[in-house]
């Protein structure tokens, strides 16, 4: 991609996925700003260490408040009553699957970029990785795209960096934009709220997890 | 329409678009439910009315605070400091627009009928009197049926009965559906807050009771 001298805002959790997101943003535009959520998650300390993350990196962050997206559906990241599928079950989501999460996440941030003057939104989401979200396909955001340009008459262009690559290449990301080690140490992905290598054991942890030793064992296999 | 005998969930904000919806979807569903939202907007006076014609059509009724809604954009529905634009600007939407209004109200109405197993969703957009607003145009409105359908891997039908229809034969379709009364007197459009027939002189007044006295003209011509 050719840089471009505008801004751009990056939706940030924190997690591994939007930091590498958010530093391949400030190398591809002119400026970045980052926009934190917090939802009702279970582990609000992501959002601290967000904070942290941008700070390092130098942009602009903002967090919101949007509770009202984890009270919308039932799912076990924001209640604590019901246990979290550790695999996707056959035929319908894992409950981990916060109903409309990306769709109102990337809704807002749309309009906080409006009342900006900012067009480009990027965004972490992963087809090859989707882990059964349905909203983390490449048709959901190019939808979306479109649906968002119209309701507000504005010409938003969504950025999905690591769309078509899987956990391996996104640590493969992170390194050729020197920031292995911010992203494997201060992020955090784990569904227990372990920072850095996490948990282990979450589907999260797993994914993420498989994709550092295999990138580390090919980084070394071809040193 | 053949009449369908499954649940249809009406967005119902109490003005006279969603409450002649309500009466049509009572005709060609089997069962309805009514959301109302809270958003910031001056005349909350609009949900005691909204409530008052669910009782009296005998709907189930629920009201949900999104209030975020309207604090992500500067618009004067929802900020007093802000004059109201009396006409629509040239080139640009009024400041009575709401960025992301209807693409909140829909995604939260979607995501509340998945939840209940509900796929029917009504709307009382219209393209005909859209006055500037890009979000109750049949594009916006088609391109999130998908976006919303992909982002759940659901299958909701999103209906607007008045999308094509202008506001005198919204007038008509009232009287056909026997609720010309409650539609005229029990509901609320005006920006200014009065109930019925209104202040007469703000944009939705104007629009409502121009289109009325050319339906009751032209029924009294017919007679």
């Amino acid at each position: 991609m050719m840089r471009n001298d505008e801004t751009a805002l990056v939706v940030f959790s924190g997690g591994q996925d939007s930091t590498t997101c958010l530093f391949w943003a400030k190398k591809n535009f002119g400026k970045v700003t980052a926009l934190s959520f917090v939802y009702g998650q279970k582990h609000v300390k992501e959002v601290a260490l967000a904070e942290a993350i941008a700070l390092k990196a130098g942009v602009e962050w903002e967090c919101m408040d949007v509770s009202f997206v984890g009270n919308l559906g039932k799912n076990s990241l924001t209640d604590s009553s019901i246990r979290m599928d550790m695999e996707k079950p056959e035929g319908t989501c894992p409950n981990t699957f916060v109903p409309g999460r990306n769709l109102f996440f990337l809704s807002i941030a749309a309009v906080y970029a409006r009342e900006r003057g900012i067009n480009h939104i990027v965004t972490g989401v992963s087809q090859t990785d989707f882990s059964g979200y349905p909203d983390c396909r490449d048709a959901f955001i190019k939808s979306l795209n479109v649906t968002l340009n119209l309701a507000m008459e504005e010409q938003f262009v969504l950025h999905t960096p690591l769309m078509w690559i899987d956990k391996c290449r996104t640590w493969a990301m992170a390194d050729e934009l020197g920031v292995l080690d911010i992203v494997r140490y201060d992020t955090m992905t784990c569904y227990n709220g372990v920072q850095g290598d996490g948990c282990g054991h979450c589907p999260a942890c797993k994914l993420r997890n498989d994709g550092l030793h295999k990138y580390l064992a090919c980084k070394k296999n071809n040193s």
